[in-house]
């Protein structure tokens, strides 16, 4: 039930590293400057507070797609933004989200596995390359890139500050918000 | 990260029965017409979207109510206002709730016992009577009554749109809300 009109969903995805955090957390403060609630959903801090139960296998990696989108959604319906930084490697799992949250605009961090893997942010590809970890996304797991995402980011040749402008630029482009 | 003032949950427990989601449902649009933006967060419609996994043993009980604080959390840091109806049978579980949440209001909805198994709105005394269902709170399972809530109400006395106002006007008179 809503005082106002709905918010929507932004729903990054992309490869480990790529840099899907540090862009929502540009994205944020410019949201809110032009007068949204906005909220960082990231992957691994949901995974804290609501799927502390849940592994890296395929199963688990979609249980806990739809419980950050059932989140998602309870925001956007409230007006606010939700921002999810989650790898969300598998195409069926983004369009069960997209299903669920209705307002939806999945922004590929199309950043490639080499750039990735060089920037290791968390040094999980090295972990992974030396099998001290097991299933991870790019490495022995699949990821399957968006098909027809709303918007695609280039991390390669852009900052994370460009690649938020970039992205609040399509959003007033595709009509999700009004011009600043 | 808000643009505005947060908002604050409003959590309902007592037992099966005991008439939570009824209230919430009252208190919604009176909270809409006051101007804030409101959630319904009932349990048995959040176990569908979040914790199909679940069952309702102690463990799974207080996993469910962990998971409906956080997307209460996430709302009420957003601006809105969350109503929780759930059981919440542990008084551990709702302590958790209202560290987590911070902005938390308890209320105890106080209907005894022989009236909600009176009044079984889902058939679930009378099962758990027959023992087709076992962990029932209230019949195998224990309720333990708020301490210490901000709110009671009783709806032996007060119909839901009775009980609904007395919250409203409890909310006030603690602070939560302007007088309308």
């Amino acid at each position: 039930m809503q005082r106002g009109p709905p918010g929507f969903c932004i729903w990054l995805t992309g490869l480990p590293s790529a840099g899907k955090t540090t862009i929502a957390k540009e994205l944020l403060p410019r949201l809110v400057e032009r007068g949204w609630y906005a909220d960082l959903l990231d992957g691994d801090e949901i995974r804290r507070g609501l799927s502390a139960d849940l592994g890296f296998d395929r199963k688990s990696r979609e249980a806990h797609a739809t419980r950050v989108a059932f989140c998602a959604k309870l925001l956007a319906r409230n007006g606010s933004i939700p921002v999810v930084a989650l790898i969300s490697p598998y195409r069926s799992s983004r369009a069960a989200a997209r299903q669920e949250i209705g307002r939806f605009v999945e922004v590929y961090v199309s950043t490639p596995l080499t750039v990735c893997e060089d920037r290791d942010v968390k040094g999980l590809y090295k972990k992974a390359r030396a099998g001290t970890i097991k299933e991870m996304t790019g490495v022995d797991d699949p990821y399957e890139p968006p098909e027809h995402p709303e918007i695609t980011v280039d991390t390669v040749r852009f900052t994370p500050a460009q690649s938020a402008e970039f992205i609040l630029g399509e959003l007033e482009r595709l009509g999700w918000m009004p011009k600043a």
